[in-house]
């Protein structure tokens, strides 16, 4: 019997299971062949077991492995298996999922803090592992409060660690190197910033959004709640954290949602709302022959062009407030993330606009993340949509009202794409 | 091919794994017989199949399965699993355990703020499921943050839903019941409050934390850094609150480090800075004939006799400061959480006053979550030693740096249990 993943296979005795207590959990102390160490290896190892068949699914510490039963087998998963396992007896003995859940805040603080203190940038330029010392002394930090920190980022596997010497010494991960430093084409650097600075304190206030049903834009940053961009947009700094935000989220989901559906018939394309254009950019490349313009407030264009503009950029910007202003003319309206900032009412007048300066066969590309229609999940668009009421005047909704809204203004060809990432797309056609 | 935890199988054909890309994923649209619903269903399901061994691990959705390979097995998880995958080349092509980890502070501030607002007390006492209005009302909310609320709850299956003539209908699960309820003998409700109340905002200032070395009560609360207890006790609202937060994470681990060792040799126990006595009480319950003392501030004292004070009390309370005063005497000292909150010369002068007051073959129990020697986990233990950096003077240690202290002090006889939940136990003897 052997871990089958292990370049050296770990042999395990089948009596080491002998001793299980009454509610059926394997102690810790009764598994002597398995050493901690073992069950650290990277990559996570599942061994596979053929044992009589006494026991039922078993929990043991997060850290320690979990057993559950296929058939006659039984699959021993180790580490992080446990965050995944559903509520069940076992968490009713110890609730190893809560706590876990209960610490989400801090893992996530973890690796907002080392993205804002510039870890991942200094180990991706780094040629070599760094020690905690020559890491904090880089970044200015306390020597004592860096290795703590670098020590849970190897601890949730985004960094790794090596002893040479006596000396530990740290290294990023390839997907630390990818998402979190801030060079990378695929940084997700601004977008931890604006959770870790904006979006964090705004959920401190959650129990009050709940209960007053409003965004706490008010008594998180003394903004007025009415106005949600106005809040957005408080400061040319708070402006270029959120355009970086938006800008994140479309290098990892822009080209899926683009060519969710074949969109090369459409030869004008307004990104109505459209930020930095970096779903733009995504458009124009996915559909070279097509023109693609960025439609968005002055204040938004002006920044666009000062902070995000490319060379030979394939796209162009034009501003004004499709609220209040003329939108202008296009074969395709692309809403992304627009329509869930706002309370049905004003989609309504908006998809109303947009259906109004639409010729038939034009229409519209809607990106949103959709919730199941029973509401059950996906559990992060169900965060999103309490972020949409802590934050805005908005809410996540399942495509069947998207369906509604634009069957009520008029839009009659509606194809609905899930794309199994974050966001999905709705194409409606006049 | 079947699930082999359906109460119904699903028949799920091999032709539908033929659609695999390049990098290795089988796209979800070439996964025809598996629905979404059926990836759905609760309790969790995992599939055996027996395939044709062409691939290797496979990601998908996290809301939709995993595949891994068990030798000629391809073990097919849903739902959440991915959120246990290690990290690997498939997080380079779509960060979705990474996003995972952003989340990570939603989902906390999820359950805090339910468990604020009153939400689990109110599904306890009601006989029957309850719907969002009926919630909404009963707490004194909005019906549409409520309702996002229950549902994200329903999402990580704390709650559950059923839909009765078109409304849906939310029933607590066990695990709720149990731990979030404040009633329950083993109620979280303290912790959580003061989780959410006070670590959450804390820890906000991590990035200073890290780069000052030293704790953030002074920018989070106004108070000062060096007073740390000062900080916590800052009012008597504040400090039942961190009352609470004891005396829940004994009703959690108590009975394990009381019992570690077999301490029954001990007549005369005094639990230095025991706080409720929530730990004390455990102690007198395993050790019927034993005589235990909480010792702690007189303050202190003062609201656990007033507030968490039982019939019939087992224990006795004696208020002092074991660092300016005089300690009493004992054959067993136990200093559970404490020294974690200090920096290792405060923790020498403690440990040596009570080396002087301890009779030959009494001696200490310590309880403390523990590191690993080499630092790479408890994840837990090292988000709590991050916690001592933000909220107090401390940290948290692997046992090698407790039992140094103890040989420094002059215990001799040093003795590690590690319980495999939160806390961890070593009994020095004098």
């Amino acid at each position: 019997m052997h871990c089958r993943r292990c370049v050296k296979p770990k042999r395990v005795s089948p009596n080491a299971f002998s001793k299980i207590t009454d509610h059926g959990c394997i102690l810790a102390d009764s598994l002597p062949n398995i050493s901690q160490q073992q069950l650290h290896h990277t990559p996570p190892t599942f061994w596979l077991f053929y044992l009589k068949p006494k026991l039922t699914v078993l929990h043991l510490h997060p850290l320690k492995p979990t057993f559950t039963r296929l058939g006659s087998f039984w699959l021993l998963s180790g580490r992080s298996a446990v965050m995944a396992e559903h509520m069940s007896q076992s968490e009713l003995d110890y609730p190893f999922k809560l706590l876990e859940y209960f610490n989400g805040f801090r893992v996530s603080k973890v690796i907002f803090s080392a993205c804002e203190l510039g870890v991942f940038d200094l180990l991706l330029r780094s040629q070599e592992p760094l020690s905690a010392q020559h890491v904090a002394q880089e970044l200015g930090t306390s020597l004592d409060g860096m290795e703590r920190l670098l020590d849970a980022l190897v601890g949730i596997e985004i960094l790794e660690v090596e002893k040479t010497d006596g000396t530990a010494l740290y290294s990023s991960t390839d997907v630390a190197n990818l998402y979190l430093a801030k060079g990378s084409a695929k940084s997700l650097h601004d977008m931890i910033v604006y959770q870790s600075q904006t979006i964090y304190p705004l959920w401190n206030n959650l129990v009050d959004a709940v209960r007053e049903g409003k965004n706490q834009n008010e008594k998180t940053f003394s903004l007025p709640a009415e106005e949600v961009f106005q809040a957005i947009y408080r400061s040319e700094e708070d402006m270029l954290k959120f355009m970086g935000l938006m800008n994140s989220s479309w290098v990892l989901d822009g080209h899926d949602v683009v060519t969710a559906f074949n969109l090369s018939g459409f030869q004008n394309v307004v990104d109505l709302g459209g930020c930095t254009g970096a779903l733009a950019r995504e458009m124009a490349k996915a559909y070279p022959s097509s023109t693609v313009t960025v439609f968005d407030l002055q204040q938004v264009v002006e920044v666009a062009q000062k902070h995000f503009s490319q060379e030979n950029d394939a796209i162009v910007f034009q501003s004004g407030d499709f609220f209040t202003g003329e939108i202008p003319t296009a074969d395709l309206y692309v809403l992304a993330r627009i329509i869930h900032d706002w309370p049905e009412e004003k989609c309504l007048t908006l998809l109303k606009k947009i259906y109004d300066m639409c010729a038939p066969g034009g229409g519209v590309l809607l990106v949103e993340a959709m919730l199941f229609e029973n509401r059950r999940g996906p559990i992060m668009t169900q965060l999103f949509s309490l972020n949409m009421l802590v934050q805005t005047k908005g809410r996540e909704r399942p495509p069947s009202e998207y369906t509604h809204m634009f069957n009520k203004t008029g839009f009659k060809n509606i194809q609905v794409c899930r794309t199994g990432k974050s966001y999905d797309a709705i194409l409606a056609i006049r």
